[in-house]
């Protein structure tokens, strides 16, 4: 892991490309740095002197260059390149790459990247860009962009792909009292990446909540892997975009770069402990709560509110959330009697009444936190002639730092409740006009517990017949064809997944004495890797009776050729017979992902996935944990758990299927899609009745680093 | 209908209780009247002067008391009701009661309200309050409230059934930009409620959108009645609070009142065309809209930005909403082409690149405002050197103003985007930071357009036999049972609801000629009305062949009299069997709502209404397109409309079936509850397969005035 803390604690900093013309980045970036600590060097060949200063030629050209901290370039496309090779022959490593010009407009400018990229390697340069809008770190002044704003000092270090998104909210921020440690536009990620920096600031102790505006994650097995461990201690908010196909189209129009599913980034987040973000209110928002107030410890918290309504449209936004309303403890109750006035109802919400003075809102929340079944407090108050915001935002902090339970408030009003958000700043305690903001900025602290509470656990290593299991898709893959499908069920007995018993017939006989040997009603199915959804074309048939298997061989064959006459048919499959009732079909299914590798998923079959969308997702490896995980949030959780009178299904059974098809797909990355579909669920087991499975041929015999086997 | 115009535009006006005390009532309205346009008469019986006026000791003793039009009343609640005599006596009609004290202290203050809806009756006044903060009517400067903060004038108009939220949102309002015409704060609504008003305004030339802050509806289908008028012309947004359980909780115990199902609300709300608000800046966002800018005439939109990342968020905001991004016509890209530099994609959203200055910004979007397929657009902008937002505003305003399309704007920023959503107030557009926001409100303009383009039409009145429902329900009724099930199928028969052939055996013989009659398999039911869940006790078999009719009857008495010795047990009842193959199971409820009267429900059976919720409502009586809306409106619509190859099912007999069983529970408002579970759908028709059936005896022979039958 490279050292990045140059980049933002500079003494030197040369500017590349600085210039005195209005309306030029050289100019701006001279501007906002002029409250820099350390030396601003501009070069520039066409100048002596930029904006009072000595301006150089190049930058060997500097005397000493070799102690140039930082070198931000923002010279045209054509000689940027070259403009880098210097920085790295003058010996400086921290560069930051204004220029525009490169991958994001294919063509010429792709080739160009891969220079600078060469050039990064060759002297091992921290290079940022190119094609952003610079970095800024607020304790040393270091404005090294060229947009408006000035943001104020603070903890929240923020990374940005897009540069206009730090453009459009650097002033909004300073306005809402958002303060930052670093800010970096990202750019094209020639070099550095999102989690480059990531990582850099989870040892930076200055910085408390790392913000992210993400289009894209490029490798989402190592963004997950560091995330994981970065957001042990340090919350990490994102707003991912281009969520949407709409989205995602936009996107790739502005930066040239393909979007994973949002099925892959909803699980990889979550997975890295990632906390998201909906909208840019709330990425703000939750760094600003996240920096400034301590975790939730559990969720029961309190509102105390001087009016009705508000505390009501609190109470309604407290049930939506994860969060619920505390039952104050007996004691409390009647401590709260005696400092309220008659009329007043002693429940939570805590109706202090409209004539409430500063005395009784600080008396009643004094009491509220000091509740031991109080976790946190939301406090709202409606502007009166009988106290003061001011006032009240100072006790509020007062009491949130005594009790150290986090606090989070709705002062309602005009501008009299900005002066108080103001006041309340210094105490780390964001002030909300929406109820419904100040409870989904307390919950993100619950949310976060939740994240450190999570112990890491490796996938299990299952006993698996790895061996065997490369036969099986070798075999299969000589045959030429990359959909496999009911055929290669061995494969899943190899990695210890139960399958009804089961052969390939290629004769009516051969299938009559493969029913013999099950003994008892089978499912008969078509095997032709030319037919993919056997059951529209009438090629699977269940509970067929012995007697009756000759003849619906026939029957399926010849279904098979009406269907297609130049189909192969390899044979029909004649499996044990697992009867649907008392059990219920679930899908366990796998699919690649560009970013993020394989992604598993789970559900309940038919409908349920089709129509209800009901399902549930994870990056492998898959844990025990992230398996069971996904058994329970699906809607459909309490059809396995025994809803109603049923027999709780073997959901066990379910856990430890989707782990193993987990650990086959990471043994073998050539899979690129797999479907148990069915996969029946009983009181008494699981068994995979179907199975779809593709393969890329090319990689197939390639196998991972990570052995299982035995 | 009561004129209620008088109470917002008085010449002279009373306050009774006027006051020069510091932190009173009396002095704070007497305060916030100063820029009243008219006259203003203290009344108080201990004072000369207040604050510079004469003061009277009574409202009798003004010289020409009869010509006051207004009387504001903030007097102890002791001597309020005979205040409120006199004011009444002194020929004064409209009157605002600030004063507490009332229904919500319970006891005393109950009976004290009677007294004052007695006196409002005598003399026929429009009473608003009591227990409120009082009105404003800007206009005139009349701020008859004792709350902080003036708003500025504008053509909304608001309620609130909660004094504090007022008082909470007047500063922020402002702030905002948000005007208003008259605001109402409703208190304990003795006499004027939320729909007197709603219909005032409703004729108001100055009131363009009327907001309302509700924790209850006191009467829905006068709610439903009133407001599906009104929101043909004037929009209705209503924020509707103690959604939840914990809410309505703490809204009765602020209140007093009892808050009907949320499903009543959402479904009333929906039926009288109000547009839901779901939280507080929602609601000022729909009213500005609304109020601000055109309806969107189809739903697609364009996209205007000077960044990439902030477009992608909305791209994906709108991919979110109902709204679609819109394909440029091909003329318009060739113009678009044109006015951009060659870097730039021509394509929605329309990234026409950070260097953007005022004029390209202006050419863009009047092409793409000019397309004929554009119904509207969200221009976003980042702060940049190129250009300045306050000309931007200008520039937007104007070209919104010439294509008379709906535009909402992002500027975003800080000072300098507060300063440019000044510039777009008087254009009546909207800016917000979050581009979620913008299209939000881009949507209600959507919504509210399918709100006046909605038909209403009576709900249909079938050819029935009330007179046989009536005499089943009563006989029923003997048995001394509020509780019936399937012994009373033939309810539904007389509604025209088809159900299997079926008859009550009271003995096994008889079991059996009935089996016998109906000729093929049959269901069979035990009837008691001490055995509500027949299931669950095994209670019910089907497909039961004529020859095991005799011993299935023996059983099923043997099964209940097991569960209950002390059971009454009427019979078995032998229906027609339905075979469930190829057909779906339904329900078909009805639950009668405090507030609403009769709420229909339908969803699919089993664990699709149990676990999924997977159900839609609408208040009784229940029109076709109604009906058919919640066929349409429920997650699992496309089990019935044939998804994947299905036959699809009878969703006219489903239709109809909700509207019959409509018919039935207004024609009979003792039915308190009503489920047919299930009702079985197949491409052939609906069946009726069982009942369930609560009805309040005392009421029953009761009747509506509507008569329906033949």
């Amino acid at each position: 892991m490279p050292d990045l803390s140059g980049l933002f604690t500079p003494d030197r900093v040369a500017i590349v490309g600085a210039n005195d013309e209005e309306g030029s980045v050289g100019r701006a970036l001279l501007k906002n740095l002029s409250s820099f600590d350390g030396d601003v060097i501009p070069v520039n060949p066409n100048l002596e002197t930029v904006l009072g200063r000595e301006c150089y030629s190049e930058i060997g050209d500097v005397p000493d260059a070799a102690s140039i901290d930082l070198a931000v370039v923002a010279v045209p496309a054509t000689v940027a390149v070259d403009v880098v090779r210097q920085i790295g022959h003058a010996g400086i490593t921290d560069v930051v790459v204004i220029t525009a010009g490169f991958s994001e407009t294919g063509g010429e400018g792709e080739q160009r990247e891969q220079e600078l990229i060469d050039v990064a390697e060759e002297y091992d340069l921290n290079l940022v860009g190119p094609n952003c809008i610079g970095i800024i770190s607020t304790p040393s002044g270091l404005n090294a962009t060229f947009v408006r704003g000035e943001p104020p000092v603070g903890s929240i270090s923020f990374i940005s792909q897009s540069g206009a998104f730090i453009a459009a909210v650097l002033g909004w921020a300073a306005q809402h009292g958002v303060g930052f440690k670093d800010i970096v536009s990202l750019g094209n990620e020639a070099v550095l990446d999102e989690i480059d920096f990531i990582e850099q600031w989870s040892d930076d102790p200055d910085t408390d909540v790392i913000l992210a505006y993400l289009e894209d994650i490029g490798d989402g097995q190592r963004f997950i892997e560091t995330a994981r461990d970065v957001t042990r201690e340090t919350p990490i908010v994102v707003i991912k975009s281009s969520r949407t196909e709409a989205g995602a189209e936009a996107a790739a129009s502005h930066t040239g770069s393909i979007a994973g599913s949002e099925d892959a980034y909803e699980a990889g987040l979550h997975q890295a402990g990632v906390l998201r973000a909906m909208n840019i209110e709330e990425v703000f928002d939750y760094g600003q709560v996240l920096a400034g107030q301590p975790l939730l410890e559990d969720d029961d918290i309190a509102v105390v509110t001087n009016g009705g309504g508000p505390g009501v449209l609190t109470t309604d936004a407290v049930s939506d959330s994860r969060l619920t309303i505390a039952e104050f403890g007996d004691d409390v109750g009647a401590e709260l009697a005696d400092v309220l006035p008659g009329e007043a109802d002693v429940a939570n919400p805590l109706d202090i009444i409209g004539d409430a003075d500063i005395d009784r809102f600080r008396e009643s929340l004094d009491i509220v936190l000091g509740d031991e079944s109080v976790a946190g407090a939301i406090v709202l108050c409606v502007p009166t002639e009988t106290l003061e915001f001011d006032d009240l935002a100072d006790a509020i902090g007062d009491l949130q730092g005594r009790h150290e339970k986090p606090v989070v408030t709705c002062l309602m009003g005009g501008e009299e409740a900005d002066r108080a958000a103001n006041t309340l700043e210094p105490y780390g305690i964001p002030n909300y006009f929406d109820p419904v903001r100040a409870v989904s900025s307390l919950e993100v602290l619950a949310k976060y517990r939740d994240v450190t509470e999570r112990e890491y656990e490796s996938p299990e290593a299952f006993d698996i017949e790895k061996e065997r299991a490369r036969e099986i898709l070798l075999q299969a893959a000589e045959r030429d064809v990359d959909h496999l499908g009911v055929e290669v069920m061995e494969l899943l007995d190899t990695y210890g997944i139960p399958i009804p018993a089961s052969d390939l017939a290629e004769s009516a006989s051969e299938a009559e004495s493969i029913a013999e040997e099950i003994g008892g009603p089978v499912a008969m199915k078509i095997v032709s890797p030319d037919i993919l959804h056997k059951s529209d074309i009438g090629g699977v048939e269940v509970d067929v009776p012995i007697e009756a298997v000759r003849g619906t061989y026939q029957t399926l064959r010849e279904r098979a050729i009406d269907h297609d006459p130049d189909a192969t048919v390899l044979g029909v499959q004649v499996q044990e017979f697992v009867d649907p009732d008392e059990s219920t079909e679930t899908i366990v299914g796998v699919k690649r992902d560009p970013q993020f590798g394989h992604l598993v998923m789970f559900g309940l079959g038919g409908i349920f996935v089709q129509i209800f969308e009901d399902t549930a997702f994870r990056v492998a490896p898959v844990s025990e944990r992230e398996a069971r995980e996904m058994t329970e949030e699906i809607q459909a959780a309490p059809m396995l758990q025994g809803a109603r009178g049923r027999t709780p299904a073997d959901v066990d059974g379910v856990v430890e299927t989707i782990q193993r098809i987990s650990q086959l797909v990471t043994d073998f990355p050539a899979i690129t899609e797999l479907d148990i579909n069915p996969l029946v669920v009983s009181p008494e087991g699981v068994h995979a009745i179907d199975l779809r499975l593709t393969v890329d041929r090319e990689t197939l015999p390639v196998e991972t680093a990570r052995e299982t086997d035995g």
